[in-house]
């Protein structure tokens, strides 16, 4: 037995206690008291700093005062335990599609704004070549300087039936551009190659006289939908046709473009002429015009397969023309309304195209290429609109204005 | 001294010699004599089998006798030694990019022959699908069994403004087809999706009412574009348009189609009924037609946005339709021209949509989509035809024509 002999007894046990007024001596000692005191300050603190933001917590928050992601398997369990057990009825598996050859593209979230930037909406810049080798150093110093984040541009070309360099100066030129340890690179370049067949000589007096009007129109609208149809993306949101022969050009033209948020847009273009030291500033594009009635109802007397182009002393139109509208030196954002316009600079919402709305290689109420292209938007519901007082530069072809 | 004492005379040489008459006693010996002849017919055995090719080749050949891979450089040094040295002034090094953002594409080599499937020609099967989901198992078997090879076909899908579960049935078809061990997989699929919030119906009462034509088929004019505009790639030579409700058709109906070489082809749409026992045909598609005086006349006094659409009161065009034409018992490869056409089954040369020939979104010449395509493809100068005795079988839609 372990326990002492005789048994465990009140008496034996108050024998070996210490007296009761040595305790009472004890717990009214000064030293005693202030030792009880100071404990009781210390974890008064203590508490109040460790339960400030759990304490504040319980008067705006509704949810456990912990992380989720912290919480031991036991800690959620008891949190959620006043919540109802979940049930689902007939729950849908989502379905997993994992063949590498099947691929979903989302077009809905494409869209044309005017915040592009912001939104980092892509634009696909097109711009057709033929013989241009002359052209492109400059095309591409002007390129190089946009202001638009390159890295949402996509640059597309089509070399089409060319007989110069064309092909190795734009090679050199893209390498350089692309690789300039200074410059940003653009997102992606596509170079497209396709031969039409077209015996049509590009020089200025040949492509000027007016018998060669309606092919040559025709030939340029299916070129420019050859290179549509192969670069469009469909991440895209803008389409801006960009012509080789630029001269001059704001570096901001993206941004000043889409901040119009128009269908289809363009520029006045002009032209400079250095002349006796003389600068003479000349009006270019005359594909640029408002529809008049006089040339409607010359259209309705033609035969349906025939092109009127301007210009041309065998058509007269009485059409209102942009060039000869608007001065650089005004305000930049009037716009107005057009019927037709020229393609040296054109900005296009994509999804325009995607309609299927192009540049037609056959006659399309008498009009082909960029004419025909806003007479077909026009046709479908879209608006068509210039900047008589924004100019883009073209190169001077002496005297032949582009028609 | 090595020479024997005395010097060497004629007299000591020939008196080592053997006498004159011994030498002439061995040379006339038969045994030598034979060995002579024996030795002379092996040489001449063995110069005739060693030298016959070289020698045959010395008359006709006027390169070497060896090929120069098989040549050291000591021999190619010896047979170029009769060439003057090459000399090459200003030579063209090819310029090389290889920047991994720059791409290149040739279209040149992408034609439409009727040797399609031996020329390796890839086909673009576009099929739009709305609500479609009931139609896609039948879709699906008849595509499975095309016999043109189907590693040069691609698949592509608009799902637009869709209501049910179009989308899962069409992905679990497609994972079936594409995975099926006893069949061989499509080169690619595509699906495309975009909403265009259409609220227009899709019921067959609401969509064949008047009234609802001119918008509906701008619509379906639309969707085909966005299709083709996302899912065309520079590699195809054919797009074979074909509607989700087709209950039969031709294992070889690629095949058979490209060996026509037209620009633009479509069979004659009929459908099966079943009624008291009997099958009844009956003809479908009403949308392909010649053109008539009495309709261009209607059209030329109709406002430009009006669509003229077939088999209403309201519009008599006095067209001649290929449904009303044809027997599927009668010789299949008939061709008659045709100036509209339906959007069931249409096999177009991928170069005519390249070319910018779409289906009109808006009033071309007062017709759109399919029949506007089709007038669109004339005016730019492509052949569309049609072959009113190769049927496809539509699904039967009660009484109601596809207008």
């Amino acid at each position: 037995m372990l326990l002492p002999k005789g048994g465990v007894s009140w008496k034996a046990a108050r024998a070996s206690l210490p007296p009761t007024r040595a305790i009472w001596v004890l717990l009214t000692k000064t030293r005693f008291l202030l030792l009880v005191a100071l404990a009781g300050v210390i974890l008064l603190l203590w508490r109040g700093i460790r339960s400030t933001a759990p304490d504040m917590q319980r008067f705006y928050c509704w949810g456990p005062s912990q992380s989720p992601m912290e919480m031991t398997p036991n800690e959620r369990a008891a949190w959620t335990s006043h919540l109802q057990t979940p049930v689902i009825f007939n729950h849908h598996a989502p379905m997993e599609v994992n063949s590498s050859t099947i691929q979903k593209v989302d077009l809905n979230p494409i869209k044309s704004t005017t915040k592009a930037a912001d939104n980092k909406e892509r634009v696909l810049i097109l711009t057709p070549l033929k013989d241009a080798s002359q052209y492109l150093s400059r095309y591409f110093e002007l390129i190089a300087k946009l202001t638009y984040p390159h890295q949402l541009i996509d640059l597309a070309f089509l070399v089409s039936d060319t007989t110069d360099d064309t092909m190795a100066i734009l090679a050199a030129e893209l390498g350089r551009v692309q690789e300039d340890p200074k410059g940003v690179p653009f997102r992606s370049v596509m170079i497209v190659e396709k031969n039409f067949g077209q015996v049509l000589s590009q020089e200025v007096d040949d492509r000027h006289g007016f018998a060669a009007q309606g092919p040559r129109r025709k030939a340029l609208g299916r070129a420019r939908n050859y290179l549509l149809a192969t670069a469009l993306k469909p991440e895209h949101s803008w389409v801006y046709w960009r012509d080789a022969d630029i001269v001059d050009s704001p570096e901001s033209i993206i941004q000043d473009f889409v901040a119009h948020d128009k269908d289809v847009l363009v520029p006045n273009i002009w032209f400079h002429r250095y002349e006796d030291g003389h600068d003479i500033e000349g009006r270019y594009d005359y594909n640029s015009w408002i529809e008049s009635k006089q040339a409607l109802k010359l259209a309705s007397k033609l035969d349906k397969d025939t092109i009127l182009v301007e210009g041309y002393k065998e058509y007269k139109t009485g059409r209102t023309y942009m060039a000869l509208m608007g001065d650089w030196r005004e305000n930049k954002d009037m716009e107005i309304e057009l019927d037709g316009i020229g393609g040296v600079n054109i900005m296009v919402k994509a999804d325009v195209h995607r309609s299927g709305i192009n540049f037609p290689c056959y006659a399309f109420e008498n009009q082909a290429e960029t004419e025909g292209f806003a007479k077909m938007a026009k046709r479908a519901g879209y608006g068509v609109y210039g900047l008589p007082n924004y100019v883009v530069w073209h190169i001077d072809t002496m005297g032949k204005s582009n028609l």
